[in-house]
């Protein structure tokens, strides 16, 4: 196994430039984009979903005393592990307390369906990481497996998302940097919109068993022109008088009812 | 308006010591407890349910050119109302622009009323300060105008909590480092607990009208003595093979269910 022990290792450098969310130099949003990923359960999630990685990192010290990284390695092409001094591999860490394991992986980049037929969730210009990681979480949780993101969403592999949506990532298809008006045009099921004003409460008229959710923007909701599109438009009916849900606690009272409507199907 | 220009003012050493989330000296978790309150739509808030807070600090640069400010000046008792150097209003500040404005307030101790007989949030050593803001913000707005926190929760007057309840802790009555055991005798409605072993569906019962609602923290649950005491303890059906609903997000989904189950009483 390779054995990085500076920081100026060029391998290292690189690691280091994803680990503090930089683009790769000359990359543009649309090329392949690399992701890192930290700790035992998403490297395992991506050994399991997507195959080997392109490499992985460990900490030597804690390589040489854990058996979950070691049988992680294990199941690895040795040609790809690296190992690293333990003041390097905290260096790349997200977390307080880092397990000591990376991996360096490509993104998937799936291709845009011509026509959309399955329930999915379309986010508009969600903005905090965290609440794009939940709001996949929480859509995977409801039985959704597509997820088509705006350009002006959180960046969905980066280490924020990635920890808060807890392995949705390895079960979803998700598609970014998505122009949802020209999307608009290849839904076959109805767009359903949350929304404040000129919409019915979300318990009044049957939810369609199949739709594309949207969920908008933290602080200015769905953007009007693609709002106009909508086939419904929904509110939670709440208590007037103080601050509306949070987006994805927002987005999980609408696709677990939708989820109650048709639990028969299920 | 007294001016403060130097960090060693002891005024503002106290403030920053509280805006770093450290205890004042000398207090122990049942002292009064002071608050810092930071921002506009905060300190609004303060004022309008609670009163002049001990005192407020402005921006002096921001208090003179921004109408904002100037008139939540006007609005308090002259000899409260202190102003600084910007770059001192910015050290105290936990956003990245700052608004400019800190209240220092006490936070309300509630008496622990001797019957429980009002809808209600328990929270079982609730640990990120995002989830239990996030829980507070959910049950304002589905209607729950009281909540009890163990301790171990985070801290509920702390900046992070105060922020993402966005204004839940001025229309709740939130009593804090609660012995939910002990509280257990007091309460004259069922106790209903989330768990996964041993549960029903959470649509499967009809749920009460009232009931004291317990969510447990973010890895363990809720503690299995007092999940023991429960009197209904349901699962929210979800797909199989992944991760659970975060906490709020749980909370939301079945928060809701009960208000629409028992919307025709509202």
């Amino acid at each position: 196994m390779k054995h990085i022990s500076s920081r100026d290792n060029p391998l290292y450098k690189r690691l280091m430039r994803l680990a503090r969310g930089k683009r790769e130099k000359g990359a543009d949003a649309h090329a392949v984009q690399h992701v890192l990923l930290e700790g035992v359960h998403l490297c395992q999630a991506w050994l399991q979903h997507a195959g080997a990685p392109e490499l992985a990192l460990f900490d030597l010290r804690k390589l040489e005393t854990q058996a979950e990284l070691q049988s992680l390695a294990n199941r690895l092409p040795a040609g790809l592990c690296h190992s690293c001094e333990p003041g390097l591999a905290a260096g790349l860490s997200q977390v307080e307390h880092g397990q000591g394991v990376y991996f360096l992986a490509t993104a998937p980049t799936p291709v845009l369906p011509e026509r959309i037929a399955h329930n999915c969730l379309w986010l508009d210009r969600l903005q905090d990481p965290g609440n794009v990681g939940t709001l996949l979480r929480t859509a995977a949780a409801a039985g959704i497996e597509h997820a088509y993101l705006s350009t002006a969403c959180a960046s969905v592999w980066s280490a924020k998302v990635l920890r808060s949506a807890q392995g949705a990532h390895f079960v979803m298809t998700i598609h970014e940097h998505v122009d949802l008006m020209a999307l608009r045009r290849r839904l076959a099921i109805p767009l359903v919109a949350t929304a404040l004003d000129d919409a019915q409460p979300l318990y009044d008229a049957p939810l369609p068993a199949k739709c594309a959710w949207v969920f908008g923007n933290e602080g200015q909701g769905v953007d009007p022109s693609l709002l106009e599109q909508a086939d419904m438009r929904v509110f939670i009916p709440q208590v007037a008088e103080v601050e509306s849900l949070n987006v994805a606690v927002a987005a999980g009272v609408c696709l677990f009812e939708q989820r109650r409507e048709h639990s028969q199907e299920l």
